[in-house]
């Protein structure tokens, strides 16, 4: 497994990471199979989304910032509740097709951290299976 | 890389794609593993749901409709941030087992693409990786 | 592919299932690869959250309770649409990565079954992958 490490610098933030996704392709020289783009955090996540106007990422912040509020009346004592349930509902993890050592995206699709809890250090995991 | 060609007809449609899905496996004759079925687009999604009773889809389809409205106050200029935000809710891809050269599906599921900005011209991509 | 069978207590109820999978690998000596965790049901989902708190799991309960409320107006006939649009929303699979026989989770994070329309016999589906 290969590991992305970086920074975030806010409490919400969404960060394309295809560029890094494409590095590691052609960098482990992996031709024909699935990787799976994995997040080890609890208050993160990993989805796909259009890569070309930014007004589409501002629109999914504010969405889920309004449909998990963090002032929800929550149990948990450290005040990020919305951001573990954020990470439920968008998902911890997405799964690639690579082909002719390309990742496969449709024209519009770009891979995005979500994070829901920083400003932190977070890390991705990437495997690789042949197929 | 295998693609599933298709057309949607309305602007909100979930289509059973269970069916194609078993064509495949059975054409290329996959024995054992796991198919990643995957959705190229960024207002579209791919589900798992129940197969039997047609209202289980359209509360789903209606639910979604009132929980991320299409007149919501977007910044996004075309009028599809609801389907781009229902899309990254839903999932953009869904894995299954293979066994036996066959599709594991529990008895009432069926696997379901979710258009959310139709009508258009989707296609549905699916890798295979033994196991 | 390997199962897991168990049986839920309640209508709504989040399992911690991480000692399951954890057992599974073990067993067969999965060395390096992904694996499939995957719900055969239309009504539970699975999901990645925080291990060390039990209120997290209390927060997401109750907020999808309030999310998709069980008495909102639905069509289906069986008063159990809201637990399957909650398995659309969390999602009915999660896949994970195995490195050096072992599940390669982050420090605070747990496997969830997520029952939604309980108590009933479960079964969990668990396929491997090498790579």
């Amino acid at each position: 497994m290969k590991i992305i490490r970086f920074r975030t610098s806010k409490r919400e933030e969404i960060i394309d990471i295809t560029g890094n996704i494409d590095n590691l392709i052609k960098d482990n020289k992996w031709l024909s199979g699935i990787i799976l783009v994995y997040s080890p955090h609890t208050t993160a996540g990993i989805t796909v989304n259009e890569n070309a106007d930014p007004s589409v990422k501002e629109d999914l912040s504010n969405f889920l910032k309004k449909l998990v509020p963090q002032n929800h009346c929550f149990s948990h004592a450290e005040a990020n509740s919305d951001s573990h349930i954020k990470g439920t509902l968008c998902g911890f993890s997405q799964s690639f097709i690579i082909e002719d050592s390309k990742l496969q995206l449709g024209t519009w699709q770009g891979i995005y951290f979500l994070e829901f809890d920083g400003p932190r250090s977070r890390e991705i995991w990437v495997k690789f299976t042949p197929g």
